[in-house]
């Protein structure tokens, strides 16, 4: 009985595990869309999110089975509690990327970021995909250092996210009011993005240590 | 012992109501921070963060000590999860509150909005204002027809984000870059409370029917 209930919450978390890598492409994707114009991907962003939608909803019923059958106690309870509050920030961090990818689509055939600005959004675009593939690995093998190195990855795109505003409220600013909107609200995505992938990891740190975070407060 | 458990579940619906309450206040104090360019009321706004952060946690413990002890099943069940949630949400809320009077406090002794504009942006505060206010009224009551009635006012906010867009990004728009990024971040907070709000009352209807609201796809 508990064997099983151990395979279930395994499965939950190879569940889990999946949806942040859908939610990796999301972001690789929603990038190119953003970065090369295209609606066409963008499109592919904003369709596909209804996938993570469903698989969002797989893992809460399953999560919900378990804990109204099995009534689970101390770490197995922390544990389910922990995966439902994980598949809400990765959906939202799938949300996420469908915002890059409605202002990328908001602005073709032009393109959203001017040239010599993109070093900088590219960037922060990186950091967030490279946090997300960490996270669907993090869940996998619930590797609490992985976890805790994460936090150092969200200080590079802090700093990343001040550089960008520096350039856009600078005096060398030439491109106007809209590519100036769109740059802050970009930041802004990428630096959500980021958030909750430090969330997800603080949680794997969580759920197999049974202890907050240190910089969770 | 079953009235006891239900004495406590009631017990966390009044300090999630409470809570609401305290984020109905951090939002009216971060929109007269800004309004006012008030820097002393934007770092009340900021410290007093704190304490909806260790309202939370009390929610948070309680619902699990209930959860591990009286196992509960069904909609019992259903109910200290949806409080987790709703908790959650809450302290979003009270987080963006936080941004909002961080920009407030970024512009002093100048205000951030320019007076032209200050009608929508005080517009889209003062839904912000009455959804978290409803919102606490809706926990406290579980009052389900007002709960749906929420997603109208959220409209109201979407064409509120919409028409402040069409200011910032207007032919007439002449106060340059910084507050129009300044005001587009803030149309995002405003909007994400309201949000987090309707999520919040969908959850209440969802405790109550034990059905997803009709919306909340």
């Amino acid at each position: 009985m508990r064997e099983a209930f151990h395979d279930q919450l395994d499965s939950i978390f190879i569940d889990l595990s999946g949806i942040a890598r859908q939610v990796q492409e999301a972001v690789a994707q929603a990038t190119e869309a953003l970065l090369e114009g295209s609606a066409e991907i963008a499109e592919q962003v904003i369709s596909n999110d209804v996938k993570i939608d469903l698989a969002r909803e797989r893992v809460e019923d399953q999560t919900f089975s378990l804990l109204s059958l099995q009534q689970p106690v101390a770490g197995d309870l922390r544990t389910l509690v922990a995966a439902l509050r994980m598949v809400s920030d990765l959906e939202r961090m799938g949300d996420l990327a469908v915002h890059v990818a409605k202002i990328a689509r908001l602005r073709v055939p032009e393109r959203a970021v001017p040239e010599d600005v993109e070093p900088t959004i590219r960037k922060m675009a990186m950091v967030a995909e490279l946090m997300t593939g960490k996270v669907a690995d993090i869940i996998a093998d619930r590797d609490v250092a992985a976890a805790a190195d994460l936090h150092e990855v969200d200080e590079k795109m802090d700093q990343l996210r001040r550089k960008s505003f520096r350039e856009l409220l600078g005096a060398n600013w030439t491109h106007g009011i809209e590519p100036a909107v769109d740059l802050a609200l970009l930041g802004r995505y990428y630096e959500r993005i980021a958030d909750h992938a430090v969330s997800v990891a603080d949680r794997v740190h969580y759920v197999v240590t049974g202890e907050l975070a240190s910089t969770d407060a």
